[in-house]
C-alpha cells in the first residue's frame, strides 16, 4: 500500500484490529525523516493537527509555508517501507507516542518545556538545546521501553576520561544496577561505555540514547558493547535506520537523555566542557543534577567542581550509589529504607510531595497541569514528585491521567479477629 | 617583686614608664595558668572587674564562690615569674590584649559568640567548644602577631593523610603564601604539617596554634619543622611554657585557629572526623568553611564530601588557591585585581558592603555592635566584611572603634596643573 493510502485509510479511524493503525506508525517514520528532531515549528503543527493529517497536508502542500520550508523537497519522498522494513531486519521497532510503550510520564517535561518557547522562530531556543519531544523513538532489545525508564540515571561525563573515573562510572553503574535502577548513557567512549559496562556486570539493563540509527551504532569499536547492551536493555534513537552520528545530532541527543531519566550524573567533565549545558537542561526539564568530585590535580574533574561551585546550576555533590538514589528516588526509597519502623504512607512526604497527594482525586485521573493547579505549585514540581509518590504506592496513573491509589484491602478486612 | 605587691602597683594605674604595666601582664600570665582556657564565667569575672582586680580578689578570696572554684588550690601559687623567664630564655613573650600587638579584630568574633552564651553554667557550651577568648597568647617568633593574621586561612585536616591530601595541602600553602597570605594551622602530622611546609618553601612566613607551651612543641618529631616556622613567623598558645599537649586542649585551642583566620580550608578528613565541628566553629565565627574534594574512592575525602553535601554546613567547595583568596579575600582583592579599569572606592562593594561603609563615622571611631545597628545587620556580618573594607583603605581602626579613612590628598591637590 502507498504512503498516502496507508494515511488516508488511517485518517478514516481506527479501522484495523490493531490498537494503532499501521498508517499512523508510518505518518510518525515519515515525520522522523523529514525534519531533524528538535524542530519547534513542526513538532507544534503536528499536536496541532494529528500526525497522520500533519504529514497528508505536508505532501499535498496543503500545510503553511512555514512548516512546508521545514520539509522542503523531502516533501515528495517516502522511505517509511523502507525504513520500517530495515529497523525489523535488525529487530528494532518504532515506538511512538500512541504506542502503550512510550514512556509518556518522563517525556511530559519536554512538553511542557517546550510550551514556554516563543512562537517567533527568531526567538525560540537554539535546535541543538530546545526541548522539543520526540516524534517517536526507534528502539532495538527486549524490553519495553516505558518500563526501562522509570527508575532510571543517566551516568555522563568525558570521552577522555581517567582511569579514576571509569572506574567510578563503571563501579556507580554496578551498584545502581545492581539495586533496580537502569543506567542511562550515550553509548560514548570514556564514562558512557564505563557506566554501561558496570550496569552490565551487575546482570542489570542498561539503555544508550544514540544519535545514529540503532542498526549502525557509533562509535563502531563499541559494537560488541552495544551488542551486549541490546540484548537485556535497549538501543534508542530519534533518527531512522541507516542515519549517520552526525555532530549536531550528539547536542540534540541529549536532551532525552535528561528527559528519559530521574537525575543525570556527571562523572568527569574538562573545564568549560559540555557539563555546564548538560546540568542546565536537566535543569530545566526538572531533573537533579549530580556531579561527582575528584581530586583537584585532575584536570578531569575541573568542570564537575566548577559546576559543584556554581550556585546558579544547583548541582548536588554525591560520593555514592547512596546519595544517587537518595537524590532521585525521593520518598519512594525513604519508606522501602525503613519498613521496620511502623509508619503510615504519608510518611516522610515532603510538603509538596503532600500537597500534590492531597490534590489527586480518587476515581477519573487528572493531568499534572490540573494537579499543580489544585496543589498551587509549578507544574515540573508536580513531575518531580509524581514518580515517587507512583513508586510508594500513594498514586497510579489510569492512562489519561493521575489518581489516588486503593490503599489494598487488608486480609480479613477490619472485622477479621486478631 | 612579689606578685601581690606588683598587682597592687598596677591597680594604682600606670605608674611605671611602659604602655603595659608589668604587674598587668603578670595578672594576665596567672590566669593563663590558674584555670584552663575556654572557660565562660572567668572570663566574664575578668572582663567584668579587669584582670589585675579579678587576680587580687581570686588570690584573697573575695571573688565570688562561683569563680573562685574554678580556680580552687591553686588561688595560693604563683608561677608567673618562673613562666616569663622560662618564656624569656626561649625566646618567647606573653601577648595580652592590652599589647598592641593583640590581634584584637579577629578574636573580636570570638567575645560577640561568649556574649550569646547562656549565663547557667549547664546551659553553657562544653568548654572544648566554647567561643571564649584568650586571656593571654604565649607568642614564640619574630613577626608581630596582629600583623602575620591580619591576611590569614587556616588549613587543617586529618593526621592520616594521603600522599594526595598532602601534596594539595603543600600546593595551596605554597601558593597562598606567595600571594602574601599567612598559612595558619596546628602543627599536627599530615595536612597540618604539609600546608606549613608549602608556605615554608614559598619563603612565607606561616603561624603554628599548638595545644601545648611553645617551648615544648608537640608532636617532637616536628622540631625542625616548628623550628622553621619560629624562625620566619610564630608558634601560638593559650597554655604557659611547659604545659603537655592534653588531649582535650586540642579541641579547645581549635576555635583560636578558626578565629585567626578569615576563613578555614579542609584538605581532608575522615567519615565523622571532626570536620563537622570545625566547619560549624568557624561559621559561628562569621568565618568561610572552605573544602577541597578529593577522589570519592578515598576514605579521607568521605569527611570533606559529607561537609560539601550538608546544606546546614555552608560549606564552598575550592579546588586552587585562586578559589580560596576569592572566598576569604573579598573586595579588597578584587579591587586590587582590577588596577587598569577605572573605578571609585566604592565599585564593587556588596550591598552589606556598602550599608556598613556608610554607618561608619568620620572623626570618632564606633563598635562594630554599632556598626550593626546603624547599618541595619549582624555583628558577625559587619565583622565580616570590615577586613575587607580595611584592606581598600575605606576604613580604619582607631584602637577603640572603626571610623572612616580620609582618602589620601592628590599629589599637588586639587588644583595643581594637570
Amino acid at each position: 500500500m502507498s504512503l498516502d493510502e496507508d494515511l488516508e485509510e488511517a485518517a478514516g479511524g481506527p479501522a484495523t484490529g490493531l490498537p494503532v493503525h499501521p498508517g499512523l506508525r508510518r505518518a510518525r517514520a515519515w515525520l522522523s525523516r523529514a525534519v531533524e528532531p528538535g524542530t519547534i515549528d513542526l513538532w507544534r503543527y503536528v499536536e496541532d493537527v494529528g500526525p497522520v493529517e500533519a504529514v497528508r497536508r505536508l505532501r499535498s502542500g496543503r500545510a503553511p509555508e512555514r512548516v512546508r520550508s521545514l520539509v522542503g523537497a523531502r516533501a515528495e519522498q517516502d522511505a517509511t517501507l523502507a525504513d520500517l522494513a530495515r529497523a525489523e531486519r535488525c529487530g528494532a521497532r518504532l515506538v511512538i507516542p500512541e504506542d502503550d510503550e512510550w514512556p509518556a510520564l518522563p517525556l511530559h517535561a519536554l512538553t511542557v518545556a517546550v510550551s514556554a518557547e516563543p512562537g517567533n522562530r527568531r526567538d525560540q531556543s537554539d535546535r541543538t538545546k530546545a526541548p522539543v519531544p520526540p516524534m517517536g523513538l526507534w528502539v532495538l532489545g527486549a524490553q519495553r521501553l516505558d518500563e526501562l525508564v522509570d527508575r532510571s540515571v543517566a551516568i555522563v561525563g568525558s570521552r577522555a576520561s581517567t582511569a579514576y573515573g571509569e572506574h567510578v562510572a563503571a563501579e556507580l553503574g554496578h551498584q545502581l544496577g545492581e539495586r533496580g535502577w537502569t543506567v542511562v548513557s550515550g553509548g560514548a567512549f570514556g564514562i558512557d561505555a564505563a557506566a554501561h559496562r558496570g550496569a552490565l556486570a551487575a546482570g542489570a539493563p542498561t539503555l544508550a540514547v544514540l544519535a545514529c540509527g540503532v542498526d549502525r551504532p557509533y562509535p563502531a569499536a563499541h559494537g560488541a558493547l552495544f551488542h551486549r547492551i541490546a540484548e537485556t536493555g535497549l538501543l534508542v534513537s530519534e533518527w531512522p535506520p541507516g542515519c549517520a552520528p552526525l555532530r549536531h545530532r550528539f547536542l540534540v541527543r541529549n536532551r532525552l537523555i535528561a528527559a528519559l531519566t530521574r537525575g543525570t550524573v556527571v562523572v568527569e567533565a574538562a573545564a568549560r566542557s559540555g557539563a555546564q549545558a548538560t546540568a542546565q537542561r536537566a535543569r530545566r526539564l526538572g531533573r537533579g543534577v549530580l556531579v561527582v568530585p575528584g581530586p583537584i590535580t585532575s584536570a578531569m574533574s575541573v568542570g564537575c567542581h566548577e559546576l559543584l561551585r556554581d550556585e546558579q546550576a544547583g548541582a548536588t555533590l554525591v560520593a555514592s550509589a547512596d546519595h544517587i538514589i537518595e537524590a532521585v528516588g525521593g520518598i519512594g526509597t525513604d519508606l522501602a529504607d525503613l519498613p521496620e519502623r511502623p509508619s503510615g504512607p504519608r510518611d516522610g512526604l515532603s510538603d509538596l510531595a503532600a500537597r500534590v497527594l492531597d490534590a489527586c482525586p480518587v476515581r477519573s485521573g487528572v493531568t499534572p497541569e490540573r494537579l499543580a493547579a489544585i496543589a498551587g505549585c509549578d507544574v515540573l514540581e508536580v513531575l518531580r514528585v509524581l514518580p515517587a509518590l507512583e513508586l510508594a504506592d500513594l498514586v497510579e496513573w489510569t492512562g489519561t491521567g493521575w489518581r489516588l491509589h486503593p490503599p489494598p484491602r487488608r486480609p480479613g478486612g477490619p472485622g477479621a479477629a486478631a
